[in-house]
């Protein structure tokens, strides 16, 4: 499923360590559990409730008649282990993990079957300021693997809070309408105050003409939802003080409001200003899963199109699921390959292919070995060609791995103690822009001769210019 | 399966870019396949082909009703991709992979059902110099992890020379007899010389009475595979030598000792002496895959017991079994887990444990985040208690995280502007070795107060005199 060869591999294992020391710096120690769960676990963690096992790669036993299922995400296997072994745990429990998750259903860009996930949670901490520390860790990382400060904003909102003031409007206490309200609010960046505003009241028809049945909000309900989903582009004070008037005299509520300025404060006086976390009301994530702060980072102006980076929340409820008490808890995920894929749009990437020594006599293979050689101890790739083919079919090959400099050692320049470096990419470039003749055979000056005791130091010198 | 917590993760994340890196310094390029693999793709490719898919966690997949794998090694996705997509690759191809590997079978010492390997392999190359780069490859890795030159030897013998020896002989033309000789010559480092000469002729009976049937060969034939055997202990141009001699007028052990020459001279030339990698004749790696040259590489005198440390050989006839054309190959596989045991006996674990900030008042909890940060900032892994006990909880979390140290700032701290630093690991120690009551109470002393200004210098000093 979704092969690619290419520079993701060593790409990946760049990031990885970079993601691990930060965890590790705030004292979180790495966990690893099995890629296959049993089934039953993994169904009653799915972050939808509504669709119970949808997406989960699930299989029979033939042995032993159980069900099995691929991981869906970290966050079941952590639930799972931290609630077997709590007694003997250390407490809070603090853990990283990293490791490929599965999902069964359509590929699509930046959605894959499967992928890797990079993990910290901490169970058995009502302390906001747990939370705050998922925002910072995600600040922290963003920047380590290359992002700029403001390129990546962690936005924060409060489950609480929504719900309070939800319980202010008196909106419809059914699981449903919430639901439906949660929902609508979630797609605030995409369809704007207008799509929101229907989706609260009678419905929406997209340009399809697909119709979505609305919550069905009174007039003034929806008023006040949207003075809580515009508080998005408040300061984060400003953002608790009007939360704190919108969800009036809700108990949740006035506990998602001084959960949020516990947040505020541990961000402010750690220096965490607001080019880095955000309070941002319309930041909704898994319905299910979350019990209080929520929060999520895209990069800017890709928003939630393409899907966040980095995303959590706390989740309060969820071990309960498998102890009789319950246990806070709350937790990030990173999506590594999600993250590349940003990267890699960032910036154009380092060619790592090899230079190639071509085998011009056969009898020779052990020189052509002794040039790669040479070539990696000074920091290149390289390597001679093993193949059996001619000298096309080697030119053929060093073009499809797209080395940039072929090196070529024939007896003529034997004799002479010369060495010849074709340019593959000059050549490649001037093939595609040069249209006559003439000029293309002065192409050949992509081609150059040079002293052997030289190859080291003028290959070094190009690959620099290069890069 | 498998769980475990600690300190792996780290390790691995350090330890995988650094084979990568070593990898593409030599042309290779990294390839990503599906965890999950039809059964008939695995079944096919499997290394013992007397068991077909034993070993393998298998399962059907119910929506399609076909038969899904767990992938065993990283060969077989290997060979599936090249086969497919033979005719658009470089050729060769040259690809390495990281990733899970999954066996169905009894867990032990240095044995798991889920594992990380990181296989190189070149597809389409006869070339004997091919085989030589793979033994360069394990010998730079070895040495890149931590291993000193001389303490990991690379192992070659040749399959064809094994088969020369044989028809010279004139043992028994069936696979099974062959088979039997091989098994035997693998037993040799754990058996000794009577025990394989026992395996060799009528059996052998093992210390529990256990009864083995032998190969069942003549005298002078047992003679000659012993002669085969002993070369171990050759250098490698007498063991070339000798192997010409044992082959007598076999075509294809002829073509072995050839080969074993030009990986020889490879070697010699590159400057991998005998130091890095020897050829010996007790090597045999898997029967139904390898064609050519086998290799592996053990740490000195843990040998065959626990298992190799990397692997591999050439397979010049594993691919055909879906091309109809032969498509030579040859490649390595690096047991990741296993490598990082070793290295973990080697060294004892740098202590990763972060230092914890006692919460003393709830009022004060940014405070104690703002002095982890601190810490963090200094290079060193810091955290404040999130959890909601009290300060016996706190030092029993503390003590169970094996925490170094931990740092305390109670009210009374707070108003002299000075700062507690308690020693666990010296309170512990005291604590084991110190039995009248006075001396455990002057173990008081594992803690110290010191004006709060110099908190982070002063830790840092403690945690360098540390490592």
């Amino acid at each position: 499923m979704d092969e690619k060869i290419g520079q993701d591999a060593q790409r990946l294992l760049e990031i990885l360590p970079k993601i691990a020391a930060i965890y590790e710096s705030y004292g979180f120690a790495p966990l690893e559990t099995g890629i296959l769960e049993y089934a039953e676990t993994i169904g009653s963690f799915l972050p939808d409730q509504e669709r119970p096992n949808a997406g989960v790669f699930s299989f029979r036993d033939e042995d032993e008649k159980e069900w099995l299922a691929l991981r869906y995400d970290l966050t079941a296997p952590l639930a799972r282990y931290a609630a077997r072994h709590y007694e003997t745990l250390p407490k809070p429990f603090r853990r990283y993990q990293w490791g490929y998750v599965f999902r069964n259903e359509k590929i699509g860009p930046g959605r894959w079957r499967q992928f890797l996930q990079m993990d910290a949670d901490t169970v058995g901490s009502a302390n906001p300021a747990a939370d705050a520390e998922m925002c910072m860790m995600i600040a922290d990382i963003m920047e380590k693997v290359g992002f700029m400060r403001g390129q990546y904003p962690v936005r924060v909102s409060s489950r609480k809070i929504a719900e309070g003031v939800m319980e202010a409007l008196a909106v419809g206490n059914d699981m449903e309408t919430r639901a439906t309200v949660m929902r609508a609010i979630d797609k605030y960046d995409r369809l704007g105050e207008k799509g929101v505003r229907d989706l609260l009241g009678a419905g929406r028809k997209d340009p399809s003409g697909d119709f979505t049945k609305g919550a069905g909000l009174s007039a003034k309900a929806i008023g006040g939802v949207m003075d809580f989903v515009q508080m998005r582009s408040q300061s984060r004070e400003d953002f608790c003080e009007q939360a704190a008037s919108l969800v009036q005299t809700s108990q949740r509520g006035e506990e998602g409001v001084e959960e949020m300025r516990v947040i505020h404060e541990t961000l402010q006086s750690l220096g965490y200003s607001e080019d880095r976390v955000v309070f941002d009301s319309s930041i909704v994530r898994g319905l299910a899963y979350y019990t209080g702060a929520v929060f999520e980072a895209t990069e800017k102006g890709g928003e939630k199109a393409q899907g966040a980076l980095a995303s959590g929340g706390r989740y309060d409820d969820l071990l309960s699921r498998f102890r009789s008490e319950p246990v806070p808890a709350t937790g990030m995920s990173i999506g590594i390959n999600r993250l590349l894929l940003k990267l890699q749009e960032k910036e154009k990437e380092k060619t790592q292919a090899p230079i190639i020594i071509l085998a011009m006599e056969k009898t020779r293979m052990t020189e052509y070995q002794k040039i790669a050689a040479d070539l990696r101890k000074a920091g290149m790739a390289a390597e001679a060609y093993l193949g059996s083919g001619g000298m096309k079919q080697q030119l053929k090959y060093a073009d499809k791995r797209e080395a940039r400099f072929v090196v070529i050692e024939g007896e003529d320049e034997r004799a002479k103690r010369k060495i010849t470096i074709k340019d593959m990419k000059l050549g490649r470039q001037r093939s595609e822009t040069i249209a006559d003749n003439l000029a293309w055979r002065q192409g050949a000056s992509a081609q150059e001769t040079i002293g052997r005791e030289n190859l080291v130091s003028w290959l070094k010198a190009a690959m620099k210019r290069q890069r």
